[in-house]
């Protein structure tokens, strides 16, 4: 099989060697000349059998992938597939897909997960598409995908838009599973009675209820860093995150702890709090308890200090 | 009625002053020369008769409260009561009675709200304790409380620790109103659409759903400050906020709000987040995400921009 | 002054009511013909002096709004008037100015807080738009607001859409203060040591720190069904809480209590919560641990019961 | 070596096996003599050597857990050693090891996790106390652990009570991977697009970054019950979960995810919530909203319905 993969990024660098020592020729066209195989969209584009293409789009959400989506409705012939295996919005597939439709190229939208681990693991891969669509792309969902049985790291999940909804929620239970061990962490580190924290974490690697990959991945930064004086609490967070919270809103369903793992996030990128310091300002109104200067190292009470009022 | 008052901090001082004005005859003492109106304890307990005196306790709460108890009961005569009025773990006051109640000394807890404006418009009172132990100390809760019907402003919430108890969820109750206001001031603040956040709160003063004292204290702290550019985003809690979600737990009584009122305090004291460190560390460790240097102001990725993993 | 009113039903039919008293001329239009003044909104339209009109639109937000902006679009002057005072979701304000702009016809926002009890006490209005446009609809501004200051119960908060905003706000943070209540209330409710829930909260009327309208009303319901054994625990939500949260995303601003509240009331419709079912579900796996089967009254450990594992 | 072992429950019997298997005589006494080796808690410590006893506790934690502390107290010789295996609060240990070492006994409090699968699969382990008391046990703890490197799956965390600590932690951390990955199933259950909740999140099995053992507990559970119709939203919480969030208000850790955890448990033990009963009032209060009475199926407004006041 011959597929063309726009996007040679981290992401789609690692996929491409993936799928080229499974097998599959791939002509990866990026604007970084250093790491491209054709100089142009275009070239991809002739470089594949017409009728038959199949071009994994893999570069960043948004508009970036909106362009790269129309400049491919305006190259592919009818018959032709557009894998978008990008974070794209799930809500943003179905006019993708009518874009190409229009063109008689056909759309199936893939999540991907495994980060800068999924060259030697696999990726695991949620995809959403008309069941022919899939079906014509399975040989690189098979390349991509981590060994052993297809049914533990791909699901065709539904129609389009199936696939980045799955990766979606994927992500937000990801924000609560990292909160859920990083609250965890702090309550090892904050007590003295713990004398060694990583140790602590890393011997519940086998065996316990917790183990995961993500811990896995907990204990292999505390053992370079243990702790983590080399970082900075500064947490970005990506669209997958708001999107999962947007869309339990929506279907009105309670998700306090996706939530919260958000919040904290945005929270940790705050140099200092506009909720906080109005809080502090109504606590001196009303108490005149003690609140400290905006800069100061130190509190200086008003008055003597008296409990909340 | 004569009085007994011990602790002449902010609280005790303006409450002497509130009895005075309403014709109740007050002994206060403070380790403070200052503010003391008899020398020591002793002198407090002798300027009062035997066996009728009310002594009310307006000290920090824990080790404070308990020393000023130990020493009442060794000085008080049957027949006495002592009034904690401070913010005692309402826990603390059986055993407080207790030990009363080996010298013939009645006890009642008594939470007190109001902070410095209860000198001009009263105190609202919460108590606990045995009926005639409360209807004795009747005329001193007339006097502190607001004016206006008495149930508006004072409660015989139940026997001892009762009066504690409703202080504890009040100030609990609290610390969500005034969270609540805060993030919707956050929000106000944030959007550039609104062109003056003081005017725009200040608007809700009269005939809204959210008017209440706590707005008004608001109001009027961002007409002094528009910004808070003179205030820290650092807020203290008291042993009531803590007490109130511990209950919560004891009770499994669901407190979402309270307890999160709780955490955002938490971490307005924190210089940095461990738990976002770890956050930090773990997006590196899976997918190459930049994370920001300890002490760096700005952000090196260390490979090219990608989503979540 | 003379306006026209769309839109009667319960806080059309006070607000037309409130403007009456002040000596405002309204001519109200209502689909329902028992509550109406004029048969057609043409006919009122035609009651009003061309060039010079005002018209204030109460219907529900979203779809009816829009129809019935629409349909004054096609039927006002240049120069005249309308003013959205129902709860419209505030990016939906820039369309509707834009289509009556077409027709040289303005637009204001207009955010209403008070209820059914707006009638008396006035109500908290909030208002977006131009200058000229909010100087022209003053006195009806003036009529429907709370007696007192202008200040106090009335703001122009920006341009177009920073009414809507501000009320999206001041209702997120209602949801804050209401669940904040609501959690202290269950504490109360929860516990023996307190004889009096109802008296309790009615004693935080006055000179507390918490004291509030929302207390009051809720002082007033506990007075009418003291245990609420009349009321179910199912809460309905509008759009304005999940705007509210939708836009602290959008603005990465931390709202950790405004979204509890609205998870509180998803999770009070929810008959069974899926979620809790797939926690239960796990627990079992790992555990043996005590499941309750679905429709079962009592639990059936499926072994001696253990702790957690 | 020669151990003993009190408790004999679903646990207890695992590890009583898998001790024997790997060469360890144990003697085990249980209150059930259908399980017991020896009809009493001295004949136990009869069989064992004096001054050498190795005896591992493995019951209920709180009185039962104390009572069979105090009565080995009585019957062990200097130079024994106690194992509480059990989920005792991490704050008894001391008391537990003060009274064992007035009679000169030993003290070791193990953290276990593992739930029934731990007999194949290893116990993950850790453990506080003296290092030479630890160093006897060592033959014990290789035996429960998981095979492979001791480090994955075992560690001395420090002194007397670190080992309960880490487990209490860790049960906290639990608390939250389970939410995280439920509140996700409930969003892939509650969106059509997705066809297959089951083969989605078995998807993420392999290559993904949220795999975990809890996830393939979870796949495995939707495997035998793919819409959980045969199990209750109902959910017990053990005292674990409780004494983290109790511990993070202690430590002023936030920990916001932990207690939505616990709290999401709460409510789904609630038949009814106290609190959204008071939430559904105040909104009928201020807003005429439509409510719904109790043990009605549906909602009957008391009025035409009105948006949020």
């Amino acid at each position: 099989m011959h597929i063309g993969l726009v996007g040679l990024g981290k992401m789609g660098a690692n996929m491409r060697e993936r799928m080229r020592r499974a097998g599959i020729e791939v002509t990866g066209f990026d604007r970084n000349p250093e790491v491209t195989d054709v100089p142009t969209l275009e070239a991809l584009v002739q470089a594949l059998p017409a009728g038959e293409r199949v071009v994994w789009v893999m570069v960043p959400a948004g508009e970036v992938t909106d362009a790269v989506v129309t400049d491919l409705a305006g190259l592919l012939a009818p018959g032709d597939l557009v894998i978008d295996g990008g974070n794209s919005y799930y809500q943003d597939d179905a006019g993708h897909a009518a874009l190409l439709a229009e063109h008689g190229v056909g759309f199936v939208d893939a999540g991907v997960s495994g980060g800068v681990w999924g060259l030697e693991n696999g990726y695991g891969l949620m995809v959403g598409g008309a069941p022919d669509d899939v079906a014509r792309a399975m040989p690189v969902f098979d390349a991509l995908r981590p060994e052993g049985e297809r049914a533990d790291g791909f699901v065709h999940a539904g129609p389009v838009g199936a696939g980045h909804y799955a990766k979606m929620v994927h992500n937000g239970i990801e924000y609560g599973l990292m909160q859920a061990y990083a609250e965890g962490y702090e309550l090892l580190a904050a007590k003295d009675l713990v004398t060694d924290v990583q140790a602590t974490m890393r011997a519940w690697s086998k065996g316990t209820v917790v183990r995961s990959w993500l811990l896995d991945l907990l204990v292999q930064a505390l053992e370079q860093d243990p702790a983590f004086t080399e970082i900075d609490d500064w947490v970005e967070d990506s669209g997958e995150g708001r999107w999962t919270v947007d869309e339990a809103i929506e279907l009105a369903v309670p998700a306090p702890v996706i939530a919260a793992s958000l919040f904290a996030r945005f929270s940790s990128r705050q140099g200092e709090s506009p909720a906080m310091k109005a809080v502090a300002a109504l606590r001196q109104q009303f108490g005149g308890h003690a609140v400290r200067a905006a800069g100061a190292d130190t509190v200086t009470p008003a008055a003597p200090p008296t409990s909340e009022a």
